[in-house]
Formats: C-alpha cells, structure tokens, sequence
C-alpha cells in the first residue's frame, strides 16, 4: 500500500499525452494529490500547486509518484537528483515504469539509507495464493471487453465514484499499474505468475459487507489471444455478480493484431457469461459502456440506443453520458 | 534443453509414487534413461541397470536428473552429497522440485566450479515474448479436459508416439515439468508471468512442416477456477487445428474444489471450440480422451461406446485401449 498523499511528478513531460499517470490521478483522486512537481521545460501541467520538495513536505505529501513516461526506457541523471533529493526530504517513491526503481542501485542505497520504500507498481510485491473458489460475501462487477483498451478502467473508475456518490458502498480494485497510482494498491496482474492470477484476483477482493460493491478492474479481453488468459482469471478469480460488456465501435481489428476481428457484443455476452456462470451461478450482465468518441453527439446516441434496443441492456458512453444507468442497474441487483 | 541421455536418480524413495517422473522418462523416453541411482533404503526400482556415477558417465549419461519427489520440500544432506559428487563426475543436474537446485548456495558453487548447468525446470529460462497471433504453418492438436489431472499428458503422450509409429510427423510440446524432464525441453506453463503466457507457447509450437503435428500438453481446464486462465493460454497461443476432450467420469466435483460440479463433455466442447477458432478458424473437436481406471473393462468398453454415439466423436482410454482412432481422426485432417 502506497502512503497518500502524493506530490505528483511531471518530470521533463514533452507533452500532456506523457503524464496519462498523472492525470488520472488528478481526475480519480485529486484529494491524493497535493501539487505537482515540473521540471526546466516541462510542457504538462495538471492545474496543481506547483511545489518544491519541501512544500510539499510541508503540506503533508507522502510519497513523490513518477505520472509520466520517461523516454527511451531509462531514468535520466536529470530525474535521478529530484528523485534522490526526494528520499532524503522523507518521500518515498512510486513508479509504474518499466525500468525499475529497486534497479538503480544509486536509488537503493539512498532508500535504505533513509529508511524510505520504493514502490515499483509494476511488479507483485505479495505471495498471492492459488485460488480456492470459495464463494465470498459482498457483490462484485467486472467489466469484460471486446478488446484491449476499449475504457474498462475509466467505466471501473466512474462507476465507483458515482456508485458512492450515490450511498452505495463500493471499492474501485485496481488490477493495472495505473490503477495501483491512482487508487494506491492493487494487484499488477499482468505481472503475476500464471498458477497465482486467479489467487491475486480472490485476494484483492475478499469478504466484504453483503451491500458492498467491489468494482474490480478489467483487463484484457477473453478474444484478445495475447491476454485473454489474464481476462479468464479475472472471471473466475473474481467470481462477479454483475458484468458490464464494454466495447469501442471504430475498431479496424483486435488492437496489435491484424486479421483478428472484433466480436460482437451478443458474442461477448454469450461467451463471458458462462464462463463466469463456473465461478457465480447468479452473475448477469447489467449493461454495456462504449466508448464514442470517434462518434459526434448525435450519432453516438442513436447508436446507444439501438444497442439498448438490439440488446435489451442499458447502454452508456461513462466519460459522455455518465453511469447513471448503469448504477441503477447495479442497484437492482 | 537438457542433455540426454539420463541418469535417473531414485534417491531413498519410499516407494513407487514418489518416482513419478521417474517412471515418465521409463514409460515414454526409455532411450533417454541409461540407468538408475538408487541410495540405501530406497524402495522404488525402474527395472534399469544400477550404476554408480562413473559407470553412467561410461555409459554416456550426461544429465542426472531427480526422478522422485523429496519429502518436506528439503533437499537433505544425504542427497546433497550424491548431487555434488554427480556434479564433479561432470554430470549436469535436472530438477522440478519446488525448492530449487540454484537456491542451494553449495549446489552453486561447485556447478560453477566444475561448469556444469543446474536445470530447475520449474522456472522458466526464456524470456517469452507477447503473443502476437500470427498464423503459423504445420498443425497442433491440444487436449482441453473437463477437469485438471484427467489424462491429458498421457494422452499427448501416447499420440505423440503412435503417430510416429504410424509414420506422421509428430513432435510432443512438453508445457509442465514433467512432460520437460521426459522429453529435455518445453515450457513451465504455470510459472511464466501473465502477460506472456500465450507467447510461450507460440514461442514452444513454431512454423514447422505442412504435414507436421505438434502434440500439444494440456493443462488445468477452463472450468477450474484456479487455474483457468492457463488453459485459456494455451488454448489461444497454441492455434489447435484438433481439440481432444478430455475426462474423468468417477471426479465427485473439481478436482480441489468442493461445490464445483464437472461440465458435461457436451458444455466442454461448446465453449472450447468457439474460443480456439478466435485463433484457428479451422479448428475442429476430433475426439474424446476418457482415463476409465475407475471402471471394469466391459463397463468401460460401453461407456466408450455410449459416448461416440451420444457425441458423434471417436472416444478411447488411451492407457486400455489405444490412440488408434485419434491417430485416425488426425491423420484425416
């Protein structure tokens, strides 16, 4: 578990698309974040208080977290003295990126030295179990996808704070690294060995209040042949109650795979379903989130309604039209 | 890839099931196995020749390789003197115990010292990559069982033999640790990370020849909880052109998962083929695989019966009865 809150640092951001951490954090938990931290030309900017380390400090952040990419795949001497400089202010670090933090032995030494936790979000920092099927208390909806990449998380992120907003009590489970920063825990399941994914998934959603909502991350898809294995074991690791089919309609083909055709939603449904069906015999699907941004407004709610009408399942853009149909069809359950 | 031929080392084995990987490099590689290393006590016997060290050196054995399950998950002091002096006497050492060989800081040492290779192929050694889908030349046959453990490595097994016995091209994809110790080489399927799953067992089953067959080893079940997002992988990575269905008739639920019925053969077929033909549209269901231990002969010989006619496939035991009518069914793709 991450300490909040955080100073979020935006580096030598080239651009707004380099700090896709950041901004989800910004947008999802801003009370996470107390300021931002930019370098010489940084060229992202996140409407937060710009703060040295020591503001920062002093109102209370936590933990320093890296919200953008670094190029080329390597922590630049640029960044490495803000990072340094950070541990020993009394920060502790979170990094999504690929090239590890407990691989800098400059970053380690430090750490050890002031007693401060690098965070490397990317890789399991727990033994998780191997699953044991036992049926757990509280509800459960994961979002399963026709595609990679079709907004399963923003709909995850949505839902929760609108199922809040609402009185429901709901906890969004973060399944990604993005998740991780933002909500600051979860599993990396992409990064779990194979026997353990379904055993990560039970473990980051356990027993909970029988009106308690776990709105647990979805990753990949169950037709992406890269990582639909990773999806399966969100399926049956998960054991929900409700799915919602999410889906985005420009697609050409399977985002990297060429030749690989979208399914169809009635496809989707009649796939995930009794799949998770194995795992929770009582488990529907609630809805269908799309993403239309390739749509104008008109079209995109024609194009909902005709799914509603072709599917007889409530149907919503979460980031255009909002969630409420979907809360409400959580709410029934 | 470790170096054949063996010699298998029985340890102070208990008894019989304690040398399971043993008696598998007996059953299905007897070429590999040049002889046994048995210390005192053991109570196990492959019907091979004794040999110490040096005269399985003479013989030409060049990997010893743990033939039997360790007790308490320790690698004691008595075996630990027979490892080391295999180690001098040049032999390389072959493993899939849970504790590994290279977590022995001796066992290390001494390899290093003599340049020899430990093998724990329980881990992988490969960095796989991601699947990317692509559709390579030569055909796959996989198992997909209604349940782990019904007989899926078996039956790979013996259709890897029989059809080079019949004269087809015919290569067994070993995807466990077992099946990697009987044939030198494959994938450690359960302990790979997520995310490139499905690459390695594209990276295990490359283009190979028109009339080629890669015998594909299953593992765990898409209806087991636990370990469904593993078959999923295999199911997408590996491309089958022909699933065998797999099955257990005596399993009162999942195997480890009390509550957890089986799936019907019939449940089995129609979500395996509809997911295998995202990756292989050709793919077909050619036969059922059934272990019928439980049964007298005559009641397996009509269960058989009963079921080729209530599924329209041919189905065998093939430990009772023989591959031939898979082989068939292959052959005729």
């Amino acid at each position: 578990m991450i300490q909040t809150p955080y100073l979020l640092f935006l580096g030598d951001a080239p651009d707004a698309l380099a700090v896709k951490v950041a901004q989800g954090i910004r947008d999802w938990r801003p009370d996470n974040a107390v300021g931002q931290f930019r370098m010489d030309g940084c060229k992202a900017d996140m409407k937060l208080p710009d703060m040295t380390l020591a503001e920062a400090k002093a109102a209370g952040a936590k933990t320093l977290v890296i919200g953008v990419a670094n190029r080329g795949g390597v922590i630049s001497q640029a960044w490495k003295k803000v990072l340094v400089a950070a541990l020993e202010e009394g920060f502790d670090l979170a990094s999504g990126l690929h090239n590890l933090l407990r691989d800098e032995p400059d970053l380690v030494a430090v750490a050890a030295d002031c007693g401060r936790t690098l965070h490397d979000v990317r890789v399991p920092s727990v033994q998780y179990p191997i699953a044991d099927g036992v049926k757990r208390r509280g509800k459960r909806v994961l979002a399963v996808g026709t595609d990679c990449s079709v907004g399963k998380m923003y709909t995850g992120l949505a839902l929760d704070r609108d199922m809040r907003a609402a009185g429901m009590k709901s906890t969004f489970r973060s399944t990604g690294q993005t998740g991780i920063l933002i909500t600051g825990e979860g599993i990396p399941l992409d990064a779990v060995v194979a026997d353990f994914m379904a055993g990560s998934v039970e473990w980051l959603t356990p027993d909970n209040d029988d009106d308690h909502w776990d709105v647990i991350e979805g990753q990949g898809s169950l037709f992406h042949v890269s990582f639909s294995g990773v999806t399966m074991a969100l399926i049956h690791g998960g054991q929900p109650d409700a799915l919602i089919l999410s889906h985005e309609p420009s697609r050409p083909h399977m985002r990297g795979l060429p030749g690989y055709a979208l399914p169809s939603l009635e496809t989707l449904r009649d796939t995930a379903l009794p799949l998770a069906r194995v795992a929770n015999p009582d488990c529907q699907v609630v809805g269908i989130s799309v993403n239309t941004q390739a749509m104008e407004e008109d079209e995109a709610r024609d194009y909902l309604a005709g799914l509603e009408q072709r599917m007889g399942l409530p149907a919503t853009d979460p980031f255009r039209f909002g969630t409420q149909k979907l809360v409400e069809a959580l709410a029934a359950i």
